[in-house]
């Protein structure tokens, strides 16, 4: 029987690419999304496109409800959505108001909860301690510590056999993962990164800002659309203001 | 300022001492229940009760849909709740039907999300060990686990000072959980205990019989309607073929 992993896909780079690389390694994929009130629902237009062509066995989707939770600007529309850059210097690198609370920690309990219905031997989360971003749950301790928890939490942990939780991302860049994508086919066309829910990508907000510079320094063109008077330079050379891409930096 | 507890209330027995203890700790109370597709939703009529008898300052629900991933007697109409005491003789002492896959890790994980967003310093959650019943989400170690958890996974814990998992009674049997409600005036009288969606208890599922055992070893009457044919005996003489209690009598 093939192994099953649960992948949690948003419809982003990241979770694409994190399942092509299941796919590749021989999984049965059992997607899984989520509606959180997020403002990107263009994300789940994409992450169905994506999940469908990695040839999932079905795709959960899973509504839940942060937004009566509030803090923060992805669920709050009291909230801007900042440009990338703005209060976003080397010494002030605090956690971002996009920061959704404990937002990959309710992900992943779903997570565990599906693999244990679909008695997966994986769950594959496309996290990047790399392009970090201030969010304390993209961390390879975090992930370190909720395998940990799953090694205890479920039918499956106290039968001797625990889910393990993966994260082929968590070491490699923007570019790094866009490379690793074409690597493997995965269908970058069909995914979605802005923060903002416009026809087309805003090219300004940091999720677009740290995309467009992977696809630079990975030296290809991101086959998505881009509103007109986005920033291109973005692309190629980010605000002295803006502290994106110096980890990056020090990996290359 | 006083101190902040989220405070995991499912209108049961258990939460309701849970919160009461709170309260007595000196916390300022943010209420926070589930609505998943249980069959039992008459606890939520009395999760509101509770909460307000505790003086909650807010009270969140938030609903989950588990039903979608199917997996338990208690989520899955399609799946029967036993009777107690069938087929949970002392050597067949396993995971039980009505066990909800990764439930308590889905709960903690929004608590830490609503602690995340009012500031709490701690979450309180009635798990016990030692009416276990077997799921494996209700043991210490797996709290230990979140705790850990929670020490990496939010931005309060980033500022090095992370919430504290509260597990009040987990090494309390369940007449030991109501000797200390009575001890605290915990509202007893406005808890729900049973499986079954009636419009009394039926005093015949597990989590019927483990109550009415409690009260009967505590020296209290249940302040609650059962139904006219629930089998008293239960609460005295749990039937031969039940496991229930052995760990209680270990502990007296």
């Amino acid at each position: 029987m093939p192994k099953r992993a649960v992948c949690l896909i948003s419809g982003g780079l990241d979770s694409c690419t994190t399942a092509a690389i299941a796919k590749y390694d021989g999984y049965d994929i059992y997607a899984l999304s989520f509606l959180y009130g997020q403002r990107h629902i263009r994300e789940i237009e994409s992450a169905k496109a994506v999940a469908e062509t990695v040839g999932a066995i079905e795709h959960q989707f899973i509504e839940i409800d942060l937004g009566s939770l509030g803090g923060s600007a992805l669920t709050d529309d009291s909230i801007e959505v900042p440009d990338a850059g703005r209060d976003m210097d080397e010494k002030s690198r605090e956690i971002p108001i996009t920061y959704v609370p404990a937002r990959n920690t309710i992900f992943l309990s779903y997570a565990l909860a599906y693999a244990e219905v679909v008695d997966a031997d994986a769950i594959f989360i496309g996290a990047t301690a790399v392009d970090y971003s201030g969010y304390p749950d993209c961390r390879p301790e975090y992930y370190e510590a909720f395998q940990i928890l799953a090694n205890l939490a479920t039918k499956r942990a106290v039968e001797g056999d625990p889910v393990e939780i993966k994260t082929p991302l968590i070491d490699l860049s923007k570019a790094e993962i866009i490379q690793k994508a074409k690597e493997l086919g995965a269908p970058l066309e069909k995914t979605w990164s802005c923060y903002r829910g416009g026809k087309k990508a805003c090219g300004k907000c940091e999720s677009c800002v740290l995309r467009l510079r992977g696809f630079a320094e990975a030296g290809y063109e991101d086959p998505i659309e881009y509103e007109d008077d986005a920033d291109d330079d973005h692309a190629v050379k980010p605000p002295a203001a803006c502290g994106f891409g110096n980890k990056e930096k020090k990996v290359n």
